[in-house]
């Protein structure tokens, strides 16, 4: 096995021994490990959170409920449904030194580098910053899925110039996360949509912020480590960023008149159309289905319905013409703005959703860790000689 | 393909077709995809940036050229050279916003959940950040290089209660990130010594921080999100804590006599002995080699020629009873301690040291992008039935 001297010309090489190894590009078909907290069958397009099926999670359960279920891997009893949810409650507010950090960021900023940001300086003020137990990395979790709303609303009420909102202990996660954004406590039938759409975000295999919390903690590292990698990971347009792009897209749309002129034109083209088609579902996405009839719902509701129009001409225009179906973010989309969600927190509320799979994924690689690093082939010159600046 | 009812009654299945699916926990034998950026070859124990031998960097570059290899491929012109170096030297400083959140943090706090923190902060107070062209992220890249050292020295005094040490533009990256930390200005023969350390530590494949970089910006998200992932990473004991724990151990033992029976009783209670062996290098790691010589040349200049003997006694103990050898963390444990490094900068070290990698290897994945998330197997239960609380 020689090494091929390359005396610093160019010319690209593989590696003795490394021309025919498979590349696995996006890791696409490789199995990571074994997991037990979320199964998503995508021929059939179906997806369970602990074995119980989204649809029946999204017709009776909390978002409070599912994170218990999430982290420990049964519905809670009564009293322990109670315990986490006095948790969650009380774990709401940020610490003043950390409020303070909050308002100092410039105005323009997105949130989900505000959020980043916060929830890494967070760790700095965990009472339970040196303790990695496993009840103590549960506490951490708990902290961290309690106050993301609080940082959301917080800095979204700051950059529109509004008064932040302190937590109402009196009300649920969701209806406290929609008082603090709006200023207004929303209604059961408001709190009901809102629990919704945090259940059905809530987990979904090894997406790519899960893994990349995954690969983070994977060196032992702590669980703020993780979800702040999982809070970058979510900040790309390819994964969290995709439902806001799609609600630009409807509005820029503007009339169901346009809707298949523009979209024809996209694709003719070969321009991406965010919302559609999805790696793991190869027929549909379920939580696209209940978003689909939670924004038929609220659109109707809250006069939206030309928006409605036009979201369904898309469909049925990417269906024709390239058999795609809507994912998550193409109805979640449309719900969100119908429900009055500010467009630049999208992204936020999904992570706000999300970060109970985050915990629990970080949590399940805790308990049976191998470090995670991948090989790379490596595909260049080898042994250049180095030359004196002068001779360059 | 039929889905087994469990009705939530305990018990673990696999689904259907996925019994047989092999797993790469870790994902070891797994090659991700092509690179340019280095070449490991761990059963020869050599390592290559850019086709350069690392003992050929080591004797002969600087950091700055380093990183300039790193990030485009070949060594620089004087020209190419001068510009960068002027331009990391021109970002050393940290915004005054930034600077304040540096103040505000608890005194206790680890620096890496410090340096994590702030360079998410700076993403906000960025120029170019909602740039996101080729040229953008390059200047990014190099302003977080410029800004590691400020940001570990500054946080270090602050702790230390002593004055902060504004960066000295007469001086190279490394004199200055030395001169900032202890207050003095090195001698040739210690910013030789330093740089090189940066130099050693630089880039090495797809190790956990790296990987973790790649795979947060796999969703297209940016730069900085890269790198706070990647410190998050480097936070872990299994990666970049390591030679803080080297040191640990050493002092423990405070004493030659007492290194063996230590390490035998380390051994017997088949405890982990930190800063040996390493899963890509079969035979020798070069850098553990480079290092070695170091460590030896500064233990005897400062006078810790007891600290190089137990290193050296551990080293015979481990290569007799495991047939192992030295990795990075271990004389680069030794050789920081004798020139004078503060333990808990270590790690932060380190991180300032790979910083040029993670932003060398950024720039690779978002020039060759593939959306980077495996499959899991699940192992558990499904269609269980949901049960009303009460009934549970």
């Amino acid at each position: 096995m020689e090494i091929t001297l390359a005396d610093d010309k160019p010319g690209i090489k593989f590696m003795p021994g490394e021309e025919d190894v498979a590349l696995h590009p996006g890791l696409k078909e490789v199995y990571l490990d074994n997991t037990k907290i979320s199964y998503i069958d995508g021929d059939k397009g179906r997806l369970y959170y602990r074995g119980y099926s989204i649809e029946s999670l999204a017709e009776n359960s909390t978002f409070e409920e599912v994170v218990f279920l999430l982290i420990h891997g049964h519905l809670p009893s009564r009293y322990e449904l109670f315990t986490l949810k006095d948790t969650l409650r009380n774990e709401r507010e940020l610490p003043d030194r950390v409020l303070m950090i909050l308002k100092s960021f410039p105005r323009e900023t997105t949130r989900i580098e505000i959020l980043r940001t916060i929830i890494s300086a967070l760790a700095l003020f965990d009472p339970d910053d040196y303790d990695y137990s496993k009840e103590a990395n549960i506490r951490k979790g708990l902290r961290i899925i309690a106050k993301i709303p609080t940082i959301m609303a917080y800095s979204h009420r700051i950059k529109s110039n509004l008064p932040i909102i302190e937590p109402d202990l009196e009300l649920s996660h969701s209806a406290n996360f929609y008082y603090m954004v709006t200023g207004n406590k929303p209604d059961k039938d408001i709190e009901a949509a809102f629990d919704k759409a945090l259940v059905l975000q809530s987990e979904h295999g090894s997406n790519a912020s899960s893994f990349a919390a995954r690969v983070t903690v994977s060196t032992l590292s702590d669980i703020y480590s993780a979800v702040v990698s999982a809070i970058g990971a979510l900040r790309g347009p390819l994964h969290g960023g995709a439902n806001e792009r799609v609600i630009l897209m409807l509005k820029e749309i503007g009339e169901p008149e346009r809707a298949e002129e523009f979209i024809m034109e996209k694709l003719n083209k070969h321009e991406r159309v965010m919302g559609f088609g999805h790696r793991v579902y190869k027929t549909r996405d379920p939580r696209a289905d209940i978003y689909e009839q939670m924004a038929t719902y609220w659109c109707g509701k809250t006069g939206n319905q030309k928006l409605m129009e036009i979201s369904k001409i898309v469909c049925d225009v990417m269906a024709r013409e390239r058999k795609l179906s809507p994912n998550v973010d193409f109805f979640s989309a449309t719900f969100a703005f119908a429900i009055g969600l500010p467009i630049l927190l999208f992204t936020p509320l999904f992570a706000a959703s999300r970060s109970a799979g985050w915990v629990a994924q970080t949590l399940e690689q805790m308990d049976n860790n191998t470090m995670i690093r991948p090989l790379m082939r490596y595909m260049g010159d080898i042994d250049r000689k180095y030359r004196p600046i002068d001779d360059r």
